[in-house]
């Protein structure tokens, strides 16, 4: 399992911010399951709440729906080919756990799993809202715990030093952008 | 003014895809104004439609609530101290416009205008759900023209191969990252 520690919940939304391509891992009732997700964002800042798209033809959908949690898992550059697998399979034809090799451990507040190796994660409940969520596939999250590698993001930034540790960014077809340079203004 | 080419609909969601922070323009009843945002996201593809957060507080709200209207401006780095300070003054006190150097031009589809010199622009027209509005500052928006600098995006791809035109992702504090290294998996 990656070293995490706790990320102060009003700055969760910091783990988010610059837009990075996330995992939605999910579980209930003896199945779990994980898919990417390009279409997140935050909502707000403290209590944090968080918005992602979750497709009705998913079974993290089904997931979601059912246990009413789910864990927004930033994956690292090295995880990008098991992103894009993820993105790809459907959770109902194999485990996808199995099949790319994501790990799942425990989380602290939801049942959902954290998927090792990524660069941070956050455990939401969902705040339901059945018309967005029938209308747009719209979901929202209250962050309930959030956790993050201390050697990319500590005392509420993110420090990319290892290039495979860096956050990543999908465009589509299997292209995706690093997080580049840092700098301030 | 920035040179642009016209995306096709069913791509326009690629122009966001990555996370970049935007600049959202608007414009009712003789007034215009223009704010920096880093929470929005696609949220469909085709008709492509995008979520982004406006606070309560922001003239940019009330321009955008008065006319349904709003552009989502994508800067590049080169216009990074520019987002910064239009994230930072409100134009209730300045005319932003002025104070930071931001051109804007005639959009086609939507009265608020195109920020001169940005990578991509979203012209839209709000999707009224006055309870994601009120409650969340969620607004929904239906992208109905979308514009690209053909150096930056075309072919339904961002190519960034100069390092000043270059999409940002904001992070806190005046800190950002470019967008970083295209890679496939």
């Amino acid at each position: 399992m990656s070293t995490r520690v706790a990320v102060e919940l009003a700055k969760a939304y910091r783990l988010l911010n610059h837009g990075p391509t996330v995992l939605v891992s999910s579980a209930h009732g003896g199945k779990r399951n994980v898919m990417a997700a390009a279409w997140s964002m935050p909502l707000d800042f403290d209590p944090p709440k968080i918005a992602v798209v979750i497709d009705k033809s998913t079974l993290t959908r089904e997931l979601v729906e059912a246990s009413g949690e789910f864990v927004l898992n930033v994956p690292a550059r090295l995880q990008a080919a098991a992103t894009l697998a993820v993105g790809n399979a459907s959770g109902r034809e194999i485990d996808k756990f199995e099949k790319v090799g994501l790990g799942g451990t425990a989380a602290t507040q939801v049942g959902a799993p954290l998927i090792e190796g990524c660069l941070a994660w956050l455990e939401c409940r969902v705040i339901p809202e059945p018309h967005n969520q029938q209308t747009y596939d719209l979901f929202l999250g209250e962050v309930v715990a959030a956790w993050a590698d201390p050697a990319a993001f500590s005392n509420g930034r993110w420090h990319f030093e290892n290039a495979e540790r860096r956050s990543i960014h999908y465009l589509a077809g299997g292209a995706f952008f690093a997080t580049g340079d840092a700098f301030e203004v």
